[in-house]
């Protein structure tokens, strides 16, 4: 074996350049034979093995002879020079007809030209002074999708869309493919249901009237106005920052703003909590700056690597303040602590929480100090010692779009070098002014929010008391664990066709391998007779497919906080009285059950929520 | 001097990594301290001295001390040590008074820890094994970012954004800060005005009352729906192809699709015109695959550059169809013949051109076969033989998104790979609805993008005939040559304020240094009245500061086009006969001067227009 990998190494330069782990790396990709012998695929070596032009005509001529057996042959044809590559092979991939004819379909659309296909594979590696070769084949660009969506549906990563169309005048209730067709979304991330919003709805409309469906331009050239002027000023009054840039999501704010900061500030150094959000990875890894990340919500192994850099170094720490997919909160006033001592800014992404908390729901940051900022006093808060903060427009604000809220000169200074700002349209004028109703409205009523924390632990309360596998956090986050990616999809489906409940499964590369779950979103409108049927459906579908219970985590030594013995369990966010739930309790005569006091609670704040809406109407 | 470098260049381990090139980059950003002495700036080069920790602690030494020649005095302080820095910022930079007040207002809010400033800088490079030294003062965020926004003024490339609020009811004309400021707009993207088509909003409106404001998620967690469905199915449609994806944005969207492919390809190249937009140079660069740049339009160089990788490799040839600030044509058929022969494939962005070209309006590459699609058989035509069409839906179709259409695997991998894609909020049902609408509503109506060629044909004649100097181009871009930042600028302050006539300055780095252009875009609401004032306005201003007309720019040999004898003018991409300007001479009497018989048929498409608008509401 290692004889037979030497002897090839020094034949083939792509051999001899690659290391034994890559080559096993990229001929695994289509392993599984054996439960699916008829499906086939190539692997990643298949595809370079088409690229080399020894091998690649060899596949070439047997794929154009016969659809069977082609990589099989192909390779067994060129078996002395390319040993390795064939073992390899044989114990990972099957052949396949349709890739054959893939390829002719390929040939026939994209090269037209006369092909010359030579059998003679000659191993002349150069190609001066030599009669010339046979034009090897081009890359097999159709191969190479296929493979890409073979691998994702191997893996169970190939994601399906569930067509969700969620009604305005019924919420949370949506309809399929069918206006009959209805059920109830339970994932969705309009957290507070202003999607329907009366004043936001309004604004929309009076908008698109006045002043059209686009804003028709980028924001220098006739896509500025007084819609982007006021959004921005009220986002920017909402974190108490001196200035604020809208983008056209918040995957392109973070996108942007990091790799602007991280390729333009010199010897930048980012450091990224493990669990950020893709857009924060891409706009750190398109900055090509240096990245460290630090270990979930961990600050001390965030300091030890803030000290190895130094001091006069930029550096950027990059977090969450809700982890949306565990529902974990990042410590935000420690890693302020953290970013002075060690002189950097900080970015943190409220995302899940903007709307959510918060005196005036400007996030996580504000709620820490929240009776500071009800009384309207935000200096030397946690929220005003962040550099960067961003959020979006299209959760809890129920419309669409991202930014970033900070001082004057950062805001120009994106403004002016983004790229991903700069070169593109500006979110139309009747986006924009929604979704200053949006804030502006819930940075005045406090009754949405307060309903949606108190549904949600309505929803954790009954589940756990169904021994229903609730990931334990703080936040207003439901994850309930399943653990593996066939079941959670099967679970999701069975909840949809059998339940009329949408819960969409949340599979890698969104969480981990094995930590697979179903992500529960509830909302002010998620009222009790909701709650319950979910509640039925889900004890109901955990029997029938026989998913994992907390005791049986438990009994197992927990996972992920799931039946962990002796582990803290955090309390919410939203106390009991922010929440106001010991005035209730007091309002009550004594001797009622936890549960009827939170329905009470719920009631009281649903009448409350229900009139401030009609009044809006 | 040599000398000096020499010697600073031994002690200095920054000096001596950085070439004379780069440092002399550095320090000349804050040049021109001679125009206006009292305004100040640093240049990148102090911004790194004060990460220095000899003469970072030298420079916050002297600015808590005092306000003025804080950088001199720092400067001076270690003369020895520093020289040739020293020298640099003699000669690009004067101190600041605010730089030094920043620099505190920055301490105390960010470093609020005790701060230990010594005098003695010592030289000890290294800190093993020696007594601690004083803390070194971190990165001075402040003093980067005034830096970065300095450099912009100086250059003239700081953008201010005018405020045009575009009235749906009063198309082309938008109201200022206040309703009663109307300005004529001649400059949006909104080419054919359906930003105001009543089909769009009707099915707005309707979109928005049913299903609200906001899709609630992504694509894969509640965000998918009939309207992505729909949209979709709709532009694929248009283009003939398998499959279609929308983005947030068509920047989002070249940015994903050419960052997933050229990262995920094994070796890809790609081969990118040098005039592509921002949002392709993006994609490339996060894909960090190899990029070619082509001389732009010239196939003979992307042949020549095709030829130099392997035929095996894969490859990918990025455009555009219309280049926006110039006006050109992508020569779409030619760069299809060459893809064809080095087994490339094509990623044709015809962001500029949907809409507007083409007998659906599927772009340029449609309407090249205009009379093969009119007769609905796509197959073989120019349109068909593109791998990969990107386009928008913010400009000509008048609301906002971006999307690619091509086979249905290669959309199923974008879908399944592309982060900027899966992890994302939808585009609001509204939005995708009146996309869906303005998409159905120009694939079935040629007038509007008739009627904005022949306003086109009408400015650029006009303009001409006074010796305006337009860039001449095949399309429907009028770009009006200016070559200087500010008196572009001031030309269009001037249009603005005098005139109530709205078009932007595009200066660098939009367009090249020197080729600063005022861009006017028609539409087919820019009737005669509108057409006359601005040529009016244009001739008075082109007087009043003293610009180039076009026999200037051809006495001194021409440029860009602009006055060049002998060179041949491409003829207008929609012919005579596509524009049925034939059919009307015919019908008109013989006799009529040129001008009556464009006014003529403005007049008739006008009508047209109006009538099939009033039938729609």
């Amino acid at each position: 074996m290692e004889t037979l990998l030497r002897q090839s190494r020094s034949m083939c330069p792509f051999l001899s350049n690659t290391s034994p782990a890559t080559l096993r790396s990229l001929s695994t990709t289509a392993a599984r034979h054996d439960v699916s012998p008829g499906a086939g695929s190539m692997s990643n070596l298949q595809v370079l093995a088409r690229r080399c032009p020894i091998m690649g005509k060899a596949l070439a001529v047997q794929s154009a002879r016969s659809g069977a057996s082609v990589l099989e042959g192909a390779f067994g044809g060129v078996r002395a020079y390319h040993t390795r590559v064939n073992r390899a092979k044989l114990h990972t991939s099957t052949p396949k007809e349709a890739q054959a004819v893939d390829l002719e379909n390929l040939r026939s659309k994209q090269v037209p030209f006369p092909h010359t296909i030579s059998n003679s594979a000659s191993a002349q590696p150069s190609r001066v002074g030599v009669p010339p070769m046979p034009k090897p084949a081009s890359f097999d660009y159709d191969g190479f999708y296929s493979n890409e969506l073979d691998k994702k549906h191997k893996d169970k990563s190939y994601r399906y869309f569930n067509n969700i169309n969620r009604l305005a005048k019924d919420f949370p209730r949506a309809h399929l493919a069918t206006k009959e067709d209805k059920v109830t979304v339970w994932c969705s991330n309009d957290y507070l249901g202003m999607g329907r919003n009366p004043h936001v709805l309004k604004s929309m409309h009076e908008t698109l009237d006045t002043y059209g469906a686009g804003a028709g331009g980028t924001r220098n050239i006739s896509g500025h106005n007084q819609h982007a002027i006021g959004l921005e000023g009220t986002i920017a009054k909402l974190h108490a920052k001196e200035a604020s840039l809208v983008f056209s999501s918040c995957y392109v704010a973070n996108d942007a703003t990091l790799a602007t900061l991280g390729s333009k500030l010199p010897n930048c150094v980012i450091f990224s909590d493990s669990l950020n959000h893709a857009s924060m990875i891409q706009g750190i890894r398109h900055s090509g700056a240096k990245k460290i990340v630090f270990k979930h919500n961990d600050v001390a192994d965030l300091e030890a690597k803030l000290a190895s850099i130094p001091p006069e170094h930029p550096k950027i720490i990059a977090f969450e303040s809700v982890y949306s997919m565990c529902g974990s909160i990042g410590p935000i006033a420690e890693i302020c602590d953290l970013a002075e001592k060690y002189g950097a800014i900080t970015f943190l992404d409220e995302v899940h929480a903007v709307g959510m908390y918060g005196a005036h729901g400007a996030g996580v940051a504000e709620h820490i100090d929240y009776e500071a900022h009800r009384a309207g006093k935000p200096q030397g808060t946690v929220m005003d010692r962040i550099d960067i903060i961003t959020g979006t427009l299209g959760k809890a604000y129920g419309c669409v779009g991202g930014y970033i809220a900070g001082s004057a000169k950062l805001v120009d200074t994106i403004r002016s070098l983004a790229p991903g700002f700069i070169f593109t349209t500006s979110l139309p004028p009747a986006t924009m002014a929604g979704a200053k109703a949006a804030i502006e409205y819930q940075a005045n009523y406090q009754g949405d929010r307060r309903l949606q924390q108190l549904h949600t632990r309505a929803v954790k309360d009954s589940l756990n008391a169904r021994d229903i596998p609730v990931i334990p956090n703080p936040s207003h986050i439901v994850p309930v664990l399943v653990g593996n990616a066939e079941v959670a999809k099967k679970a999701s489906d069975l909840l949809l066709e059998d339940w009329g409940i949408y819960v969409q499964a949340i599979n890698y590369p969104t969480v981990p391998v094995g930590q697979e779950r179903l992500r529960i979103t509830p909302t002010p409108g998620h009222v009790r007779e909701f709650r319950d049927h979910l509640v039925e459906a889900f004890d109901s579908v955990w029997e029938q497919l026989g998913i994992k219970r907390t005791s049986e985590w438990a009994s197992e030594g927990g996972f992920i906080g799931v039946g962990e013995a002796g582990k803290k369990e955090e309390a919410p966010l939203w106390t009991d009285e922010q929440l106001e739930v010991d005035t209730v309790l007091k309002e009550l005569k004594s001797g009622q059950d936890a549960a009827n006091v939170l329905e009470s609670i719920l009631e009281r704040e649903h009448r409350a929520t229900a009139q401030a809406v009609s009044a809006a109407a």
